[in-house]
């Protein structure tokens, strides 16, 4: 069985669509990041880095084998199913080149924003520009891709489409009011959220936690 | 043959270091950054976020693969040759686990804070506070784990040292001044980076590109 540590938040649910996605069994163990449960004791011995998403899988080969980093969680469990990764040649390098885009691009900087922006009483227009004109140039990067390719990897869904749709739902949600100007541009990201969207496991893992 | 796209900085020393370890060959492309040559129709073609580094190779199946993203190129090149990254099973996670958390932390939050600290002439001091502690949070979780084991995923060199030595490297020269209290009390992040630093093949990589 698979113990999943997350939260209500856009790294939070890749995992539980990619678990959605493959039919693994897992049980979900909610981390209050508003009560700082991240910085438990317990946590931290298995997310050394104080984030969500972890897991456990207790059936792993060496198990229980204890993982943290989202591309990691969704490698691993591509790996451990076969599924959503290709085997070694050019579709597989596709997907790893666009889930490390999301996990080192657009992730962080759609989250600077959100602090700089959003969270942050205290403001730096500096910063808000900065994060804003990025956040602009990568989704703008993604408008492009799916200009020319139904998902990021290609021809076919992959880790690369599971791990970028919480944040682009979050691009178009919790920071809509900052990206207006840029998503009113991108059409064909919107084709791709809506198709995304409407499979039924992306549904059932954006709802997890349940609180 | 593989053609390298890079330049002077840390995300661009990580290839070189991999294609020395492996003893690949390979030609170089310094993409001039101060120039904007990462904007060009022809780079842009290679590395659609506009960004260094990316690789050609023209010996790929299904070649010639072109591949974007640090972290995707090193677990390319690691598939490649068999090297620094073990096959399914517990190591190989651990070092995806720490190669993510490079790609996907330690570089971006290192990044932003040359930025906000360094390279800006308009200075935001919220920015700066929240790099600098990140950066410090960062460097600690580094800390503990080389306090634990000799490298990032465990007891051997993998494409996770790979990925942190040249943003460690620049912890502790670029960003010495603002970081100097933080490197004071980590004593396994200065052994790791000594013996990491001895390896000759680092020392090749880390002069790459050659202007
Ligand atoms: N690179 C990490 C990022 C994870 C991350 O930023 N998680 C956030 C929630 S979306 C978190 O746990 N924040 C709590 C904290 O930083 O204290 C991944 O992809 O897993
Ligand atoms: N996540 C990317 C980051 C690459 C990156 O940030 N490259 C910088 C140089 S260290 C760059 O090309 N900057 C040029 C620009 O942003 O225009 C990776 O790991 O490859």
């Amino acid at each position: 069985m698979i113990t999943l540590y997350t939260w209500t938040t856009p790294n939070g649910r890749k995992v539980p669509i990619m678990l959605e996605e493959t039919g693994l069994a897992y049980e979900v163990r909610p981390v209050n990041l508003g009560n700082n449960e991240q910085f438990s004791s317990d946590f931290l011995a298995i997310s050394p880095n104080n984030k969500i998403p972890a897991i456990v899988d207790d059936e792993a080969e060496g198990s229980p084998l204890t993982l943290f980093e989202s591309g990691a969680i969704l490698t691993y469990l591509a790996e451990k199913t076969g599924r959503f990764l290709a085997p070694p040649g050019p579709a597989r390098y596709k997907a790893l080149e666009w889930t490390y885009w999301q996990v080192g691009g657009q992730g962080p900087m759609l989250g600077q924003l959100g602090f700089f922006a959003k969270r942050s009483d205290e403001k730096a227009p500096l910063a808000i520009k900065r994060f804003t004109d990025e956040a602009d140039r990568l989704l703008t990067v993604m408008e492009r891709r799916l200009a020319e390719v139904p998902y990021l990897a290609g021809d076919t869904y992959t880790i690369a489409d599971i791990a970028a749709y919480p944040w682009t739902v979050a691009a178009t949600t919790f920071l809509k009011d900052v990206l207006t100007d840029s998503l009113a541009t991108k059409p064909s990201l919107h084709r791709w959220l809506k198709e995304v969207g409407e499979r039924p496991a992306v549904q059932r893992g954006m709802a997890v936690p349940k609180l």
